[in-house]
């Protein structure tokens, strides 16, 4: 049945080639996996499929992620307007089930021999369901971290719909091999992030970072902190957790690069919340910049140069590790995660937040550590990919099993 | 904003019980169910809402279900049509997605304490997602197993996804463990399915098994075979295993009582190898009775008389093991389960299965084992369903830390 | 936004020549449409895209569509399941919407300068309604009858969005011209069934009746009767006419070829209502023959040869006007078309339709009507196609201004 | 099949009244219907369930809607977050199929006796298909118009899907006649809208006005120009034609309260023409203020005090005819509808738009029209929706049918 029409559709022809197809739903993975896209395109023995859906169609900022496609030379199988309006938990839900919906059709036209899915966004698990269901090998790139959110959720659920697992650290390589993975699939590689940040060496003046978003003017030859604080979907009191930060940053008295927060459940209250801010606390936020997207180059850039990271993001863990930029990590999002030196943890809570970031200001900046990084993460991806073999019924490997 | 309509609208109004909403898009797992069904109907603690969807709503032989739901005076909550025909594996993946877009709806309007997820059907993944989105607390029955076919990546991220698990088995309660659950999360409660078998005493005549289906009349006072082989959506040659197994079957001489595969992927072709078999094995298919369902009582019984149960169901498993029927079970869809002695497993292979039935038979009962079985299932789960501290950030918890 | 990744994209490439978008949902309107596939297929200015989904997709039968499509060298652009299973009024409006959102993509994909909508099927309204919203320019063929069930809004409706007009006898085109179209736009072509109808010359045999189906043996040399009655979706008592016509047929006493209903709202229990007659009217049933299928060339051969068509479907309105075939048009599916000799209209009455039948197979054959006949239908409607000049802002033609 | 669950689920028990269900998706849809939602509300013999979805959800100036819903007691039966994110024409598309999709199940639990059916909104359309295919009786409310963009087509494709039609004028009145709908259904009760404008005596103050919205305070002692452009879908030019108006208003030196355009198809581009405007053209856009939505109240009162509204408003055709506000109308949007001697017509033509506006300014007020009012609209309307007789199989109502 499945098949009734195939033979006179316009089915891509295969080449023999592996055809590997790789959903791309957030300008932010697009970021990170620039340097892996770049190899599976021009790799003898893959065929790159790329599928863009979700927020990626709709972010204004994602221009030059469609010069860099059109310039790559890349190709797109398909463009799915899925994200469904409100940023709240319906929507989310929703969202996540209409973009599975619909990559279905892309995957059963693409007919792909393995499936990329990177990280642990909300809509990835529903992808990953739905080419589970196709019987597609799902290559997965960053399982077994421990963080906080619903993102901990959905990367081990993830983990578990998947055939070949890419991690970025011995801690969750341990994981996704307690969860019953099989450890000839499961490869420490390192993090994309992490070597795309090794490898950025821009320049970054105080113009550009000024002809970005809105506010108070940044010095960049003066200390400047930077804020990421994103909403955690599990949680409900984010509105309260974003003004404290506000207020303990606020009172550093330091310029501030303060980035807007995901467009997640719980966004549209953190936005209000800045809007807010700004409004009843001029004077710090004279201070601040807001600012929605800058180019991976020049926010590595900034990560080198920032005086402290302040928030939940996991850039603080990974690539600031690598960077050896001081973190004032907040809350639950990252907690579990393999943290390197640099990262200083705190709670919700306004004085503990200001005296780490003071104690980290102070600090300065930390050595380089390798518990993320691996020079060579992209190309060991792409050449795994290119061979590993393909296999879908998956079977519970038992740790037991390992030791024997 | 998700809560800017939420006072006026028509929701149902909070008792001060613990509201637990229980989605049901099987026939099946309404069988398995309806002691627990009964039981947190019942309990003074819980308000219940029943959903339904799927399959549940399309299957002719639901009219019991029907029933029953009218006479135990259960809250139906939503009865959502989410089934997209045509039987591949197309189809599942996107009944898996629009079935938990509209459950989202309905979790939407219900507002569940929890959301009970039972076993590991296609759809019950995508409606554990939407509810762990929804930051609903997910209690998993029958996590744990170990299986083929998609069930087995299905079962496993559910239990990724899910708060509270009620395994059936000791291995079970070993995997889920290893697999990062909070211990005190994880209760081994038994099957359901067995609990429920051996409350059976139910009678079972000829007549009614005869009233069943087409094919040819069973003398229950001779000894007769059962057979279920449901199809393998990870395999692609469901249709010569099951030819071979019919084949194997037909050579007994015995006569058989085969029950109708599932309709899943690759039922349709299965469904038509069946036909062809009749046609074309006149004198084989004469001795063979073929029936889609019948209710779980009735079921139960037979598996109580029967010589052998051949095929893949987990039945032959989990409630042949209580009952002490002897199982032939073929192929990959059980492999990995925890059996009792009453199995013997083969591979697709119409030699081996003949003379595995032939073995079985000669062997005829085994004593009772209680690997799947606790004389209080429903119980247990009902009590801890009603009690049991609710949470919704999951972390993962490392067997190491268990063991400090 | 729209087309920010459209660069990159693979869009079909646009060769010059005018891209007309087919989409096909059933495969009784490929059986209608073939000559005009063709045609359109082998038009010089034409690049012809077929778009597949509904029911086509899961119709066994389809077999030689599919066998068609291959031989023919046409393009399939898109197989989308989108039926949801259940057959009644909701899965019906689902299913519409379903189909219409995946069409969308489709269409976005495919960039047609034009999307023809064939017909009256619920469907096709809900495509017809994503095609204009993407701004496309729709061709409607069979607007502006007249009919029972919902295909009468359906099939207005569809003309209030379409810009141009492919009409097959007087009336409609009065009609669609009443309704506020521009008659410069609108063209009676005649019917593309007939036009297939009028060119059938196959000769049929007892033998091949009698290999499609179920039930009794038709003998071809002696008078037969056909039935085709499909359930009307706006009336609750379709089991009770159907029963009816049941009846009134087997008093006949003739032998009689049956055909299943269309898969419509309604089917589930018709399909019964056959199933209960045949077991409780064994001597009636057994003249009968049940078909679900036959190539549109047999059916027309049929037509020829029967002595009398029964029930409510168009193929009596229109194929049997020229054909000459005596037609009992029972209850409102057909009231208010243009109607022929051929026809006796009565309402779901046991002894008027048998009468009814009786005077019709007296009577014999009729001479050719050409009411809803022109030789050059295909022809004409491909060249239109072709060249007509496109537009998509729609502006109601008022009468008044016609007349002046 | 439709009802195996149906008696026991926890559908709405019916009252004997007549069950009326009025979806709305818009703010602008509550506005103009308030005065018969409570008149229904309060209506003895009428059952009043609402249904939000679409962008009334997500619309934060909908505060006061939802406070409305509250005082007025009204019951909502669902609220269905159906937005697709990109305003652009495939995402309206889509948008269109999922809200019929959600309102299909919402029908299907509510079982209603008339489907209320309001303007020419998008997804109106689709919901009226919905609920046309659950053979539900459709009331429709502004049928029978002529303009331009989609909802033109929307417009007229609904009136073939409805029973029972409330037109506000003569023209409306005829059309809906010529295109086949029954006399004793169509009822001119005049325009909701006027309806509502003709009872507001609310007095508006500038410090209300400059409350709301960005950009330079309005001195309300005064002339004001109010400008109301919106997207029409079925033009590429959006953008262009808004830099024409933006242009010719700025030339015109006149304060301005510009309202931004509907989140349609179109808007982003509309928004972003806006905001590079007010960037480039600093000294006019210091005269203008940017407003998104202010209560109907208040923007009644707006169209009374303003010296001409410019754009292509409806309320330019409708509401302004009763209260005399001098109008210029630009474009196709609102071409071929019944006008006033208030309105003034150009093309997209800057020196014409200005010329136009100068010259309504020296004219000032006109006398109030009557076209599109009666003083008991919404009485009327509520009156027959609560006895008129239902039914559902509509039948094309030949005009020379109604002349004999």
């Amino acid at each position: 049945m499945d098949t009734l029409f195939a033979s006179a559709s316009r089915k891509i022809p295969r080449t023999g080639k592996r055809r590997i197809c790789f959903p791309i739903t957030s300008r932010a993975y697009y970021g990170r996996s620039q340097l892996l896209i770049k190899k599976l395109h021009h790799h003898p023995a893959v065929e790159l499929e790329l599928m863009l859906g979700g927020s990626i169609l709709l972010d204004k900022y994602s221009r030059h992620v469609a010069d860099d496609i059109e310039a790559g030379g890349f190709t797109i199988s398909a463009s799915l307007f899925n994200v469904i309006e409100g940023g709240n938990h319906v929507t989310m839900a929703k969202t996540a089930c209409l973009t599975a919906l619909e990559f279905t059709n892309g995957f059963h036209a693409i007919d792909p021999d393995i499936v990329v899915i990177c990280g642990d966004r909300f809509e990835q698990l529903a992808i990953a369901m739905a080419a589970a269901y196709l019987n597609k090998t799902i290559a997965h790139i960053e399982g077994g971290d421990v963080s906080g959110s619903i993102d901990e959720s959905v990367r081990h659920a993830i983990t578990k719909l998947a055939h070949v697992h890419f991690v970025t650290n011995d801690d969750a390589q341990r994981r996704v091999l307690a969860m019953g993975e099989d450890p000839k699939y499961v490869f420490n590689t390192g993090s994309l992030d992490v070597e795309l940040a090794a490898r950025v060496d821009t320049a970054l003046t105080s113009e550009q970072v000024n002809g970005y978003g809105v506010g108070h003017d940044i010095d960049l030859s003066r200390p400047f902190l930077m804020v990421i604080q994103h909403p955690v979907t599990t949680e409900p009191d984010n509105r309260r957790h974003l003004e404290t930060t506000l207020r303990a940053v606020g009172a550093t008295g330091m310029q501030t690069i303060w980035f807007w927060p995901n467009p997640d459940a719980g966004t549209g209250e953190m936005a209000e919340t800045i809007r807010h801010f700004r409004e009843h606390h001029e004077a710090a936020a004279e201070r601040m910049r807001f600012i929605t997207n800058v180019p991976v180059q020049e926010f590595v850039a900034m990560l080198k140069m920032t005086a402290c990271l302040v928030g939940n993001s996991s850039a603080g863990i990974k690539e600031c590790a690598y960077l050896g930029t001081p973190v004032v990590d907040i809350g639950g999002r990252q907690r579990g995660r393999l943290v390197a030196d640099n990262v200083v943890r705190v709670d919700y809570d306004a004085a503990a937040i200001r005296s780490a970031v003071d104690r980290q200001v102070r600090h300065g900046r930390y050595p380089a550590s390798h518990l993320y990084y691996r020079p060579d993460a992209s190309d060991q991806i792409a050449d795994r990919l290119a061979h590993v073999e393909l296999y879908t019924q998956k079977r519970f490997f038992d740790a037991a099993t390992v030791r024997t």
